[in-house]
């Protein structure tokens, strides 16, 4: 059973608010009354049972009990992605929400799907929004990745850049660039800049390696972008891991 | 552009056989006309630079000149999966194609999405051996995941361990089981077995153990099983590349 998210800290009595479409998931699908209960993430991070409470659109969930106080794993990973294909975007922000991925930013670059910013519009924004927090529910996290409107690459330098500690990688297809496993250091944090189908131009590529990101191969094989996003993702958390695990 | 893989070796004069869905590919897409140049994948696994020749059902394709003998890198890696939605499933066959998985296994478990074998049509696996095919030439590779028709858990447990020099792992949710880093030893090929939405059952969880699957956690993370997998798939890669370096 999936585990809902409350925006607002209940009041002095547990209570608090269902967002609509939980409400909808939680009468419509898993069938709910008043009285029958269900499990939830408090905005603090920790998990609560609830009880469902009240009729119609009076209908509030009271917290019963804390269950625990664990907080959520999240990955420091910030992907920014030259636009693809929008079905593969939002397949994208799924998968990145189920990893904990902190930062999704599309970015028009020159050869990317689309050339002008209007292409990707406040309603398209919206409705990845609204997969994350669809996600959020089946993962049981509370912490979606934030999502950019599309922005052009200097932007995207410029933002990564302020964060000095952060190790910034260029994914390169087939390339004679180190491989990834070469340049992770001991940073904590990462961003990871990643082409359209065709890649960045040789311009681009330049230009964020001036602004010191470190082009990085991931192998002999070619991954579509969304999939190298995806597998370096996968990669730095398994990383990440393995470094705590040794410490 | 896409590399076209050839699947019978060409004649003695350069010549072979074109696909009729690669054809159109080639024509309506690409708009190529007969003279024009495309890559190919040939059966050895080198690439090559061949010629559209002919005129209407008698096109056909011509060696011009061999680019390269590199034979593509495959990750020997076997994933049995409880049934998913469909359209997930043929999520994962795309991204496993384009990781370079060996082998697919759809499984049919108590907490499946799927409770009868007939569920999953002669239709539906043609239609996963298309997405495949159609990654292929995305992805510049030659060979694809083989993909089972749904098969029960002691069908999976028997082929499987009849490769005993595979490394068998049953991945966990939120389990105390060990982290995957943890588990890999020294093996050159795995095979990992993810449950469907809701797990594996107690008792088939405690089948795998006894056919010698090992439980292994991914970390305190709740994912999707096709993201599971998928998370396994990119580690396993990134964890064999790095030990390829360090030998």
């Amino acid at each position: 059973m999936p585990v809902f998210p409350v925006r607002h800290a209940p009041d002095a009595e547990g209570r608090f608010e269902i967002a609509p479409e939980d409400l909808r998931h939680l009468s419509r699908v898993l069938r709910l009354k008043p009285g029958d209960r269900f499990e939830v993430c408090l905005p603090d991070g920790s998990r609560a049972e609830a009880r469902l409470e009240g009729e119609g659109r009076r209908r509030v969930g009271r917290v019963l009990q804390r269950l625990s106080a664990q907080a959520e794993t999240r990955l420091p990973l910030w992907i920014g992605l030259g636009l693809i294909r929008f079905s593969r975007l939002e397949w994208l922000v799924e998968k990145a929400t189920e990893l904990g991925v902190e930062r999704l930013s599309p970015l028009l670059l020159s050869r990317g799907r689309f050339g002008k910013i209007e292409e990707i519009s406040e309603n398209k924004i919206n409705r990845l929004e609204k997969i994350a927090q669809e996600t959020l529910k089946q993962c049981e996290r509370i912490t979606s990745p934030r999502i950019d409107p599309p922005m052009d690459l200097r932007s995207f330098l410029k933002l990564s850049g302020e964060d000095a500690a952060r190790r910034k990688l260029l994914l390169e297809e087939r390339s004679r660039a180190a491989p990834l496993r070469e340049v992770l250091g001991n940073a904590r944090a990462w961003a990871v800049l990643v082409g359209p189908e065709g890649g960045l131009s040789p311009e681009e590529k330049s230009q964020a390696r001036e602004a010191g990101f470190t082009p990085v191969s991931l192998g002999a094989t070619v991954l579509r972008s969304e999939t190298a996003a995806l597998y370096a993702a996968a990669a730095l958390d398994f990383f990440r891991q393995a470094r705590e695990e040794g410490s």
